[in-house]
């Protein structure tokens, strides 16, 4: 499933580059993930004699819907009604179900609005205009700053720009790095916090196939839900929205959404770094958390409902991870980017000029990879918190650090900590949704083992951590003695500021605190040792592309509104041609193909109403479009900027993506937009549901 | 449970180190794994009362079997009967198993003796005598010999005491070694290679409860099954064998088995060593096969069936691991580890003749764990074969190593490629166990991925070995190349010799020569700097040991016959009491509290005879017997040496024992006598099966 995990974006800080693909302005495949304010006009015209009519791009982009917890969706009804996949939406179905009610399991539909269930503290936001304030960004710094200056410098005229935006407009507005540097550009969106779900099917058609069928293809799987947007109470209305349309094989189609991370334009060092170090880390880390969250689930039929996302998710990530891993294991594949490198490089050498200019990124490049290596654990465990693994621990640390942080003028704050991120930090902060003391127990225990593991027994910070205990003991010691729980108590601590943090006795607002300046030393050198030198770096490199190919490339993903194209498409694969759509009918296929057997047993209403769908109509269906982890729930689109389905994978094939295009079997997999018409209202019996959709 | 993985044995061999425990000559707890020939009879005698009838230890002794994949088990009629745990078993179950008749799963029951089912490549063990051959051994030695002299000298010198033994007695001889030095005994075994299935029960009663009831109590399982030792085509006559008898608790009981390895004396420095890396290396490589092993059984149920042995030895390796780990990163363990070796080091450094022949001891030790350190992935990976992981790979290396260690005099051959172990070599190199493309490549594709991770993918050695390909295609050109699935192949490479090898061009031999060099060289390293120099040194210590506190201690277990001692007897556990037996009636409880949904599902065999059963007949019982991995099966005897139940688990608090054995809560896990004859008789209607038993 291709989307985000928010706190993994924080532990994969680490391996962040963002980069333009120095191929990208020559080729004639569907690639790329494109910004709204430069979109491939031109390769549109040519490939499919395609030019954006009056309108369409705005309209898109305002239909498009960005879902803060990780994924991407759409505006679908004038009504608020946002559709994205229900494994966005897992999210939130987790957090409203309870032992009684498992929602994420069982499905949910609200027959009436007053049945539409809130969600806790998801934020969906709106991009409403894209301003390029590269020169404002730029002029912050200059070339006598040392790399540490020059960090500190940039990311206060970010804040700055930030904060005058938010206040003259009122819009969320962020400035997002693109190109490595190469460009700033400032975002804008309305926010919608008041979102409340409508309607969801089983877990067990939405993931059928379960880890086994994930990224993989053919598939049969319903992954979608609904949610609606409120303001002030009532549902949103809404001007920019999809209708249902139309398409069919090898016609052009757009997905609109949010990819959230591709390192395309990573140097050859720094995609060694990620082979050779990152990312065999992540996944020991992955496979650690699958096996813990396994054996915590295997306890009793409650505890297996409370990790069930986490799982998932892990289960998710991991797959993602080593397709990605196998990508870069691959000769030919790191060959081609080598190949690619050294043509870059043998063109700026050639050329005085811009050897003086950008020849010496490259260096600079690898030396930041040296600085990864020797600070990946040190940072995982400390910054990125996978010592501390647990939600109470990350609620003390963003309490101990907002109190120091609001003590500082707004463009010396930590990002995450400024004006203009406030409310989306407190939505999350005074979060109800409910934490399990037994889960965080045991993820506490795990990673405090793990932190041992990393640092050693002896270390003398790992022994100040455990405080003379077992790593069992001090979690013991430490989720049963918090208070955090309690938002009445998260709310004191942060009205209280820096005078109630240093009164504090929980003993986990006195860990985040004990530990701070260590993680806090890690998170400098990363930012000022590689992030500073590694963005001005890449801003050579990119500087050299535009010189060489003009603008027309695309920055690698950024978790921002792109627009990919390209056409419903079969492929082969080991010598076998894999059919670009599946029918609601063959489901039941393949369900018996594996013994009807979890987790390829189809849910009840799926038996009971088999005779009642038509089974011919499309269910999923591949594309050449060029889409990463972010983009599920992301809408497919025809030429017309109607609604055609929904993305919610990508195949195996895929997941080098992240590194590297190939339009022979790189596929996204969607959800059929006549599937979700015909099983709300032949299978769950939502007609009115349906009816409201489009309209 | 506690058995040991064969291969386990081998990958863990960076972690051997053999040691006495310093207590062990004081304490009155019922500690210790005794020496048939030096049994702990003064503390028998002051807390039980008990004297050794004459007569009792010899019949004991030739009533215990050593299954050679890794467990214990015992004689239990005079026609050959032997009895052991199901998971002892489990390796001859699954290689008999086919897809269409899964006995690992469904067990197994030789109505008539033709249908007793031959085991493809066990072999038995039953020791006959004991002989010190510590002069004889150290002779070989001298005080001017660098360790590396030394190392050669001292195993040839044992290579040539077995073979003597072999030629002399027909017997299979073993030296080994005790005290880490201290000793060195021969072992001397009749062998029964013609062993034959009887009855097995099904797994999900012999595993009721599965890997979240692993390890813990109350159990409910019927681990338990029977082989019968053949001899010229018929069943074997056995002099010694064990009666059915009778216990109650606090009554004093004995287990006679096979504990295969703890490290009660190794140095702090060493238990670091343990904690800090090669605990966590291994933890992070089980957890990669674990999450390989579930991916690949997920695909098909034929997959499933495959992989299951290999998934649940992981998964058990897995949490026995996890156990030992947990011990040591808890302060109080290690505290009290810290605390025994520097009392003793103060007496040694208080008298200086003591002092000068053992105070460096601690010194050396530290110097090795060092080297551990350095070498533990390059050892790991190439010698202990991770990064190779696959039976046809491990067939390959065989015979690349037998051609030229054939070629050396015995004395100077590589251990288990000496004339004493010949037989049993051939034994498993000429198995005709089935061997799985699939998983074969599914592992060894793992495995290859293992190594590029380790090593760096720039590693000219790692590059050697993929051969300019992707691990998978890599893989894929190994196993679809190779034809050691035949073993008329394997034969006629073993007696082709040099010449034969040299020739071939099969590419699993290639690869397996390439990089013997290398392997060969950190095997070199490890064995005489760290092995070698650990070996005087725990010897010094073990010296020290005999002059403070005679020989009234009990060396580490070694995979060879041990004697516990103990009594059934319940324990606390957070405050609550958990009682010593349960009763096969309370397992339709347990069942019914997980919802009789698996691993707690039983099987219809029970169902259908619940009532046919008395409810109240024991099923599993705890003792506090000292046991550890490798005691799987072994018998637990009462006072007149008579059989009352048998070993197949300890309790989570039992798994520090690899450490330190804390009587208030470390207990062995046992089925009890009467349950085994019971669902013979009453669920498997095999009353003439159950009455040959004993007679």
């Amino acid at each position: 499933m291709v989307f985000l995990r928010r706190r993994l974006i924080v532990l994969v800080l680490l391996g962040l580059a963002l980069a333009t693909n120095p191929d990208a302005g020559r080729v004639q495949a569907d690639e790329g993930m494109w910004l709204f304010n430069n979109l491939p006009r031109q390769q549109l015209k040519q490939k499919y004699d395609f030019e954006f009519p009056a309108g369409w791009t705005e309209h898109v982009m305002k239909s498009s819907v960005r879902f803060n917890s990780g994924g991407s969706g759409s505006f679908v009804s004038s009504t608020g009604l946002v559709l994205t996949n229900h494994h966005v939406g897992a999210d939130t179905l987790q957090k409203i179900s309870t032992a009684e009610h498992d929602y994420y399991h069982e499905g949910f539909w609200a027959k009436t609005p007053g049945e539409e269930q809130k969600a806790l503290d998801l934020e969906l936001n709106v991009l409403q205009s894209i301003e390029d304030v590269t020169d404002q960004v730029n002029m912050a710094v200059n070339a006598e700053m040392s790399a540490s200056e020059a960090f500190v410098a940039r990311r206060g005229a970010i804040s700055t720009l930030e904060k005058q935006s938010l206040d003259k407009t009122g819009l969320r507005s962020d400035v997002v790095t693109l190109y490595q540097g190469g460009a700033y550009h400032l975002y804008r969106y309305k926010k919608y916090t008041d979102i409340r779900l409508v309607w969801a099917p089983e877990f067990a058609i939405a993931f059928f196939g379960g880890d086994p069928d994930n990224f993989e293809y053919p598939r049969y799987d319903l992954d979608a839900c609904l949610f609606r947007a409120y303001e002030d109470d009532k549902p949103a209305k809404i001007e920019h929205f999809l209708k249902w349309g139309k398409t069919a094989p090898d016609e052009l189609v757009f997905v609109s959404g949010h990819p959230g991370r591709t390192s395309r334009l990573n140097t050859v060092a720094a995609l060694k770094y990620t082979r050779d170090t990152q990312g065999p880390m992540l996944l020991d880390w992955l496979r650690r958390q699958e096996i813990m969250l396994q054996k915590f689930a295997q306890r009793s039929e409650e505890q297996s409902r409370i990790a069930q996302d986490d799982l998932f998710g892990t289960q998710n990530s991991m797959k993602a991870w080593f397709g990605k891993i196998g990508g870069l294991q691959d000769p030919e594949i790191m060959g081609r980017k080598e190949a690619t490198e050294k043509a870059l490089r043998a063109k700026i050498d050639a050329d005085p000029k811009m050897k003086t200019a950008y020849g010496n990124a490259w260096t600079q490049l690898e030396k930041t990879q040296q600085v990864r290596r020797e600070i990946a654990t040190q940072y995982n465990v400390l910054e990125g918190a996978r010592g501390f693994e647990s939600k109470l621990f990350d609620i003390a640390r963003t309490l101990v650090r907002l109190a120091e942080e609001n003590e500082k003028p707004n463009r010396e704050r930590l990002t995450g900590f400024t004006e203009a991120g406030r409310e989306s930090l407190e939505l999350e902060l005074y979060s109800t949704a409910p934490i399990h003391d037994d889960l965080e127990l045991t993820k506490l225990t795990d990673s405090l083992g793990y932190l041992l593991e990393k640092f050693g027994g002896d270390a003398p910070l790992a022994q100040k951590i455990l405080n003379g205990k077992s790593p069992a003991g001090r979690a013991a010691e430490l989720i049963g003695g918090t208070k955090l729980k309690e938002v009445a108590e998260r709310k004191r601590l942060a009205e209280g500021g820096k005078k109630a943090i240093s009164a504090s006795t929980d003993p986990l607002i006195q860990l985040a605190k004990m530990i701070d300046p260590e993680a806090r030393a890690i998170r400098k050198k990363l930012e000022e040792q590689v992030v500073e030198v590694e963005r001005q770096a890449y801003a050579q490199i990119s500087k050299a592309l535009f010189e060489l190919q003009g603008d027309s490339t695309y920055p690698d993903a950024t978790f921002t509104l792109r627009l990919s194209y390209g056409s419903i498409k079969g492929y082969e694969e080991g010598g076998n041609k894999i059919s670009p759509m599946t029918t609601m009918g063959g489901t039941f296929d393949h369900a018996a193909k594996h013994g009807n057997k979890d987790p390829w047993a189809l849910p009840e209403s799926w038996h009971k109403h088999k005779n009642d769908i038509s089974p011919d109509t499309p269910f999923n269906f591949v594309s050449t479009c060029d889409i990463i982890g972010g983009n599920s729930g992301s809408p497919v689109l025809n030429r017309a900027g109607e609604f055609v389905g929904i993305i919610f994978d990508g195949n195996i094939q895929s997941l080098v993506g992240d590194f590297v295009y190939d339009e022979r079997q790189n596929r996204a997999v969607s959800v059929h937009a006549a599937a979700i018409l015909e099983s709300l209202r032949k299978i769950y019996g939502a007609g009115a549901l349906a009816a409201e959709i489009g309209r």
